[in-house]
């Protein structure tokens, strides 16, 4: 089941590291748990956080900074890996934004991805399963956000389940992706030429239908100006601008001077967004 | 002088990196500096952090979550790299425990380490008068922390010239070197085999002085108790005990239950940390 890898006591609560054995991607996963004090006597609610390109599990534990927002709302912290390893695909580490770190939290459905890059189901479902079963969190209170393309991942996995996600928010997110070299590049991969396809894992499509809506403290995205990402691959306003077209009037875009795209941008908000969710989880 | 290699903005000031080349030293060193908003109007205090094995001048900004601390108090943080790099010396990177990531804060004085392995001079005059000339930093409030062979370092420096730092704290310091294997390693290899030597180096012997009572607000030393270095090679209450028989009663030494050896631990209680310099350097 699950397989402890590591453990370390943190701001009162546990920060863990674990592995199993995946059975919608086909090998051993690893994902990382920061249960708060609050856990060991009572059922807590979940915040899932989705990293971005190049990183792993580990990443948002060690710079995130988030455990100390956590440990005060009493919220676990689960951050999977992104995307498979040792699927042994050809190629599959060529390249830092495709592939081995690049999941982009989609069920590929071109070969030789379709096999193993699952990764949307995989999150939405088995690790949320898994997690669930074997840890004390509550299933009705569960919260996801990310970054950059994991802020996609948390947009697009919520506003296609708002009955799983109550909610979500996201850093510098890759928000129209169908726009962007990124996007296009991961979608023409793992989905095929196939546009109508991509509308599905496509933030800035998705917010147009109902589901917009449902986030009772609406959807909150912040992004550094200074992000030498911003132009040309992650077009928040597009998001923004559809969300408001289509009479969604919840999404706050909070655009900051001076921050780039990186951990010490992402550090210097999460409290922000671990309270932003703890109005959705904690009350 | 200074080259920046890295700013990014954090918690309203900004995390640097800077390189510049050294004279004690002769080689090119790094360190990493966080300004807080204050910097920008008007001459802050500064709190320098000595990082332990392994460790490099981005280790405490990536892994330590201070930031939020220091801009909150309008502390600036300065952290050095732990030893030279690209000494050439041979065998310099054949040991994670000596050699490169592992200066110990001393001044070699044993071939071929005495040419380059200065990070005792290096850390109280070249860099902190550096800082000083190039930063708005106030020169009459200087503190200093750190962890492992960095707290060791912390309690030395600050020990030996009370004049310099007017607050100091550890986090699991290798707290009486002369004592464990790692100390013995590094002394016998940077200062040779005569112990009397040792004890500039020592915290433990050094705490027997005068200077432990300059600290108004004593000298804070975080422990955990799940630290798997705590048998054998830290050794706390050895520096606790030998301060209480020479009178000081400024050692506040916490212990931890659950607690391990890593950053997940440090950045739990930097945060009061950082509030015990500032009582100091902040008034």
């Amino acid at each position: 089941m699950l397989e402890l890898v590591e453990e370390h006591r943190c701001f009162d609560g546990v920060q863990h590291i674990y592995r199993h054995q995946s059975d919608v991607i086909g090998l051993p996963m690893r994902f990382s748990v920061f249960l708060p004090a609050q856990a060991a006597h009572s059922r807590v609610p979940a915040l899932f956080y989705l990293a971005g390109l190049t990183c792993t599990e580990e990443t948002f534990p060690i710079k995130g900074g988030a455990q100390r927002y956590a440990a005060e709302h009493g919220i676990a912290l689960i951050s999977p890996d992104t995307s498979p390893r040792g699927a042994g695909i050809p190629g599959e580490s060529d390249a830092w934004d495709f592939g081995v770190g690049a999941g982009f939290y989609v069920d590929a459905t071109v070969a030789p991805w379709a096999e193993r890059y699952r990764m949307y189901s995989y999150v939405t479902q088995e690790l949320r399963e898994l997690v669930l079963r074997e840890l004390p969190l509550r299933e009705d209170r569960i919260g996801i956000f990310g970054h950059s393309m994991g802020g996609h991942g948390a947009l697009v996995l919520a506003l296609r389940n708002p009955d799983l996600y109550r909610s979500v928010s996201a850093f510098a997110p890759i928000a129209a992706p169908s726009l962007c070299p990124w996007g296009v590049k991961a979608f023409s991969g793992y989905l095929g030429d196939n546009r109508e396809a991509w509308k599905l894992y496509d933030a800035s499509e998705l917010v147009i239908g109902d589901a917009a809506s449902r986030f009772d403290g609406g959807i909150l995205i912040d992004q550094g100006l200074a992000d030498q990402f911003l132009d040309g691959q992650l077009f928040p306003d597009v998001f923004e601008r559809n969300a408001r077209e289509a009479g969604h009037r919840g999404v706050v875009l909070r655009k900051h001077d001076g921050y780039d795209h990186g951990y010490f941008f992402i550090s210097t908000f999460v409290g922000e967004h671990v309270a932003h969710h703890a109005r959705a989880l904690c009350k």
